[in-house]
């Protein structure tokens, strides 16, 4: 595994979100409106091309490749790449996660461009959102640590709307870790998720090191 | 669980296929450029301006809510807002299902959009995945069914690039079936998958019925 340093400042990267957040954000609202749209053929022809003249200025100038996982030398984290809480990637709902204790959570709204069953999110997607907040719970204690295994029990089927998501640490054996997480909507949970995470043979104790999958330099995002 | 009657001709399907595939494949690239970009920040507030522009263009008409899963009268299934095959979803790669036997397999290509670790592929997008894949396996023989369990090992990790889906049904207990799969690059598998999944109570033979998660309707897109 990889990782990118970004020798920048707090000051460029809070410079930098408020750049990309909005049109990230943009994009988002694209993706549901490209979805749901009942406009005339024509118009949808020429949203089209002024999407494609919009592709080319922006690739005008870019990195070769994906984005990376990037950390500054202060070990900021900035996954902004990641499909479930990267801040550039608009498939990402994105996931803003926050930590109590050993307990990580996270509170979305999931629209049309999560659907699998009609007006229900799609059991992937719910398997993604729970592989992300899982693997953050797994690495609150500052080791990171990559997915070994993900087993998740469908209770009942997840509507599109506010949701939230938990996950913390329930054991530990060696260099595993195990954890269980919730998928909920207001009325109870809907997904179960229960993971087992592993600690790179070749940790040393520093971050960021390479062979991480999920960091807790994830929680900056 | 819904579904939506669409009472169109398969003329009509490829009409509006025609039309939304490539609108959706700009999006896609949109996605993988707005990750990407270096440009000036101010191009990338131009750009922002003009997406919100097409965003007003595109919501002058459109459905209420999420676009649900249609079929025509002959049951040909347009899941085209789903978030794995959607045609009209950005989100999805789109995978392209395809059955030889029992077994249903999807070769596809993922990009920085789908990443997690650098330059891999995030754990949920391929735990995403496979419960697409699993769920249409599940459904090979015309009894649709939804997802009860699906639990996930991680073999190695999954580079971006070129990858192969594949499952198939291993068991059968009454209204459970047992569904096994796997992810795999050029070098073999990275991710193996295991699911139960479960015929509706009420399954009474026609397609389609309420109560469907996964269709071999599905198998269409």
């Amino acid at each position: 595994m990889q990782f990118t340093l970004e020798d920048i400042s707090d000051d460029e990267i809070a410079r930098r979100r408020a750049i990309y957040e909005p049109l990230t954000d943009s994009v988002r609202r694209l993706i549901d409106a490209v979805i749901r749209t009942e406009v005339p053929d024509d118009v949808v022809a020429v949203a089209r091309e002024r999407i494609d003249d919009i592709v080319d200025t922006l690739r005008a100038k870019q990195i070769d490749g994906p984005y990376g996982v990037r950390y500054t030398p202060d070990f900021v984290g900035m996954p902004w790449g990641n499909s479930v809480v990267g801040v550039r990637n608009a498939i990402a709902p994105p996931l803003r996660t926050f930590h109590d204790g050993h307990e990580v959570s996270a509170e979305f709204t999931l629209g049309a461009a999560y659907e699998g069953p009609g007006d229900h999110v799609h059991g992937g997607v719910a398997a993604m959102i729970l592989d992300q907040v899982l693997g953050e719970a797994a690495s609150v204690d500052n080791v990171p640590c990559y997915t070994g295994t993900i087993s998740l029990r469908y209770v009942r089927p997840t509507p599109l709307g506010p949701l939230t998501a938990r996950a913390s640490i329930v054991g530990r054996d060696g260099r595993k870790k195990t954890v269980r997480g919730t998928l909920a909507d207001a009325e109870g949970v809907t997904v179960e998720a229960e993971g087992v995470f592993i600690v790179p043979r070749d940790w040393t104790g520093r971050m960021p090191r390479a062979s991480k999958d999920h960091s807790s330099a994830h929680t900056q995002d």
